[in-house]
């Protein structure tokens, strides 16, 4: 690692020659990326990539028992000539997967799920309306069942995701943890019957929610979580931005963690619509 | 969250009732993740997933001044009935994205990367047979030019990656950092001139490398570095398995990290062949 000095005598040099506006005094100047001129070319039959997943940030709520993400400078540009943070979570935090290791002793853990379970066609069940007017709404097998019979049948591989219109609420702590007066939480979930559904008789490859649990919130037992883990699939959990993803023909993509031994963790996800 | 007691109980039951061979005990078994009966639908044009992600585990090499990954159990099946670590990671370790701001004050940060530069044309620049004999060879503008005239222009917001058969080495940390006698490690990386090029004349979304730095390791003025984050593009290092994906015709998916203001860290890269 060389010293800053010479990092910023190569940078003052490159920024005459080349980089208009990009300053380079260490201190915080917004800088914009250059207008790109053509748009990507995305795979044959897709027009958009729908960002699934949430800033992580220690605002973001989390379920109760982890702690929030903490990003702490170990070094800047200004005094080593490059930044780099050391990042600290825990792995059921922000958008992230559910490997089924998490629930079951020896199951598969994030790293190890195959990586074409990551790409899935992906379907989404609205249970939107329902979910606003009661919290402790369940997708059912019935839900299920409906879809197929408007979109064809869940393909196996799938990716079946609920979406219930909870993350528009990740800004509000009160709302979107929602309890009782005795301190229950309430938020959609997925039923058991949904669940055994969807594994033993869809094979699907994973199975989503945008709430902060497969199981609804008020559910004292897991039973989604164990059906859905341990029947060897994963889940994601705080999914975003389903609204602006059609019922059926988009292409989920899972950057789920790779760390050894994962029980889940933060994952970048994106839709192809 | 409800007492272990009450989880092991539905456990059992539903393993009674429909998982063979899921031991709910706490114990470390290994359960077999059930054969997946039909191959997952992959976009049109494409026919398998490639992984180009190492497992992040803490025997990984990381660049001199940064700490290897950290990942500590905070509860476990046994004790509160599921299981999650705590981890650790300086956000430059592992395979993972160089945002701007790593090297650029007020420059982008990876969590606000336009989320279509995240998939891109996957150019694959190999300079393996020179790599082995001399682990001071640069991707050079010539190179970028002979690819060109094999497999046409690179394309506007394609992701150029450096193949360079270093990814092999990463069990062998001696072989990997190829320290002189004076210290200095010596790795492949981008010229500066190559640099240039793809940024200003063939406006990529990204570079990548199979080395721990764009930039050559005996560099001492990351040249690359701050031709490639100076411009607003962003960097992917550490990848592996660039030797399964062919010079021109796949797509690159880059799961870059979404904490809010990340300098860079760990992403889940994949490449649709």
């Amino acid at each position: 690692m060389c010293a800053p000095s010479v990092v910023e005598s190569v940078r003052r040099t490159l920024s005459r020659r080349q980089f208009v506006g990009v300053v380079a005094t260490g201190a915080a100047v917004s800088v914009p990326v250059r207008a790109q001129q053509k748009p990507i070319r995305l795979p044959k039959g897709f027009r958009d990539v729908i960002d699934l997943t949430h800033v992580l940030s220690p605002l973001l709520p989390v379920y109760p028992g982890y702690r929030p993400i903490q990003v702490r400078p170990r070094s800047t540009i200004a005094r080593e000539g490059y930044a780099n943070n050391e990042v600290t979570f825990d792995e059921h935090t922000g958008t992230h997967v559910d490997a089924p290791v998490h629930f079951v002793s020896g199951a598969v853990s994030a790293d190890r799920v195959p990586v074409d379970r990551l790409l899935a066609p992906l379907v989404v069940v609205t249970i939107a309306e329902r979910a606003a007017k009661n919290a402790d709404t369940l997708v059912s097998a019935d839900d299920l069942l409906q879809w197929e019979k408007r979109y064809g049948r869940i393909p196996a591989g799938a990716f079946v995701a609920m979406h219930s219109g909870w993350d528009a609420h990740v800004r509000d702590a009160n709302r979107f943890f929602n309890r009782d007066a005795k301190g229950t939480m309430h938020a959609p979930g997925f039923s058991e019957a949904a669940a055994r559904l969807l594994v033993t008789e869809r094979d699907v490859s994973g199975v989503g929610v945008d709430t902060l649990s497969l199981d609804a919130a008020s559910a004292q037992k897991f039973v989604a979580h164990l059906t859905i883990l341990g029947a060897g699939k994963y889940g994601v959990e705080m999914l975003t931005n389903l609204s602006r993803v059609p019922p059926a023909g988009a292409t989920i993509i899972v950057g789920a963690p790779k760390h050894e031994g994962a029980t889940g963790g933060p994952a970048r996800v994106l839709a192809l619509v």
